[in-house]
């Protein structure tokens, strides 16, 4: 019916383009003779589209409603004439969204003059709420939009979107590699720091992907908007101070064992505040990208972890030098 | 029609109950009548279904076939006998992917012995494709099941759910703390080499975690199966070594200026290395999981993250003492 392509991931790009469409005079009889007379391939069995001479869409009717109606009805007395359809350039995921809320089986897809121009079925939401969570889950791997499946993806396709998030990232660690230069002094005086530090960085960097995590899902399906932001950072607060409370006990008693009672206050004062900086940075970070209109889904573990090591470095050296300094072991 | 309850996650748990069904014996004419009788609120518009005296799935007969039937043939005559029907106690995530591939809008479920307990509609497989995605995004956060919507769940409750994978995480972080206490030695003869190990630990951490995340999720949508292993292994270990290359020279750069040419061929050695090793962990543990019948998703970043950083402690030092060693240095 069209040849016309639409932009990528629009309602256009992926609607069927056969319906069968009656004008609103016809009698039911009419209607049932025209449903009779054209086979409806595959899709949109359920619906004949009510336009008028235009094509504009005017209803909806449902053939099960031909089957009640008596004969001498037309099809403006027996058609929805409240019709949600969507406009052909409108994004995919939103359609989802909206045949979800509805919990629509099929909308028909008009223009900017309101000519249906075509039909999106159930089928086509299956696989765009699909497709959109497998996008989401290839951000925050995180790699760039692969376009295809991963059994047919090359090396050279894989290796162009994986290798630019690394790279990013390992410039992003000069950070924290200055971080622990800077406290040269206190590492030399006390190498016993140094055996916590991977537990201590990946702790603020796991609990901050947790929370990332769970805000970018979230984000994404709708349960929790913008605005909640303030509402759940106090509970963000709350469940990391738990968190760090109950780990930072734990590694203390690793921490006694192993370097002594003065690096284990360190070690354990520094996990309860990694893990509430991580925590709050995770769940923060997905709303201000939401904010600045990018993706949410962005905030991946590892860039959550990268920034969480260079907060952790800074907070796990000042802790020690001040502590350490002022019980004299440096 | 039924207040039975079935098991979380079965067909059963997510049917509804409320359906039309007509002998098999009824002509067109008495199925008509009985539809005009007979409201159907809200699902299951489009579909009458036809049962035995024991209520026994016989057949489909979508209502837009009684609109092109004659009054004189019968249900028999003008329904689907080979009708794909699913068990009341199937898996929901297993009904929702039958019904995405034959593009169903609906499906019958029947019990052991073929009786037609329920419908489950496309709304229902909208929101089960969502929820086991949100289900996904949450293991590899990694929480435990919430099993209610974020903005719903209390203080206490997220609590519980996060504590318990950040505490392994802390006992497996133990390994990575013994590694670096074994090098202690080397540590102290070039305290420089800790400026890079967040940097390299992280790398493998996050080249693995790409791996590990591009995996579960082609797992859960089926683009890749369990037999594809030895496939992957091989392209994963030319983009792994592809990428260990890249971020090598990238940060053997870094390294000349911040602690000298010896100093920077151990750490690019090591970035080689720790990228393939994480990589090909990442890649394999999601099927080793699925293989040991347990969910993929299992495979999160921050448990890639430890492993890697294991792998990774032992690599950096092991390198460096045997390199540093041979050019003098310690």
């Amino acid at each position: 019916m069209t040849t016309k392509t639409y932009a990528h991931e629009s309602a256009g790009s992926i609607m069927a383009t056969h319906f069968l469409a009656v004008p609103e005079h016809y009698s039911v009889k009419d209607a049932i003779q025209f449903l009779k007379q054209h086979e409806i391939n595959g899709e949109n069995k359920y619906y004949l589209y009510v336009t008028d001479p235009q094509n504009v869409l005017k209803g909806l009717l449902p053939i099960r409603n031909l089957v009640s109606a008596s004969d001498e009805q037309t099809v403006s007395d027996v058609m929805q004439s409240k019709v949600v359809s969507v406009n052909v350039n409108m994004d995919r995921e939103a359609v989802a969204k909206l045949m979800q809320q509805h919990d629509f089986i099929s909308i028909p897809v008009v223009d900017d003059q309101g000519v249906l121009v075509g039909i999106i079925d159930a089928d086509d939401v299956y696989d765009v709420v699909e497709e959109e969570a497998t996008e989401d889950f290839h951000k925050m791997a995180p790699v760039g939009l692969l376009k295809t499946s991963l059994k047919d993806a090359t090396v050279g396709l894989l290796f162009r979107k994986r290798v630019g998030w690394l790279l990013v990232l390992v410039f992003m660690n000069i950070f924290s590699g200055a971080g622990i230069a800077y406290f040269e002094e206190t590492i030399e005086a006390v190498v016993a720091l140094v055996f916590f530090l991977p537990l201590l960085i990946d702790s603020g960097g796991n609990a901050g992907s947790q929370s990332a995590t769970l805000m970018v899902r979230a984000l994404a399906t709708g349960d929790v908007k913008l605005r909640d932001w303030t509402r759940f950072l106090g509970k963000e607060v709350a469940v990391a101070s738990l968190m760090g409370l109950a780990m930072g006990l734990a590694v203390a008693t690793i921490g006694i064992f192993r370097a002594g009672p003065e690096v284990a206050v360190v070690v354990a004062l520094t996990m309860v505040v990694v893990v509430l900086v991580g925590s709050v940075i995770g769940m923060s970070l997905p709303f201000a990208l939401s904010r600045l209109r990018l993706d949410p889904a962005t905030a991946s573990a590892p860039l959550i972890t990268s920034i969480a090591d260079i907060a952790g470095v800074l907070i796990y050296f000042s802790i020690a030098t001040w502590y350490l300094g002022s019980v004299g072991m440096m």
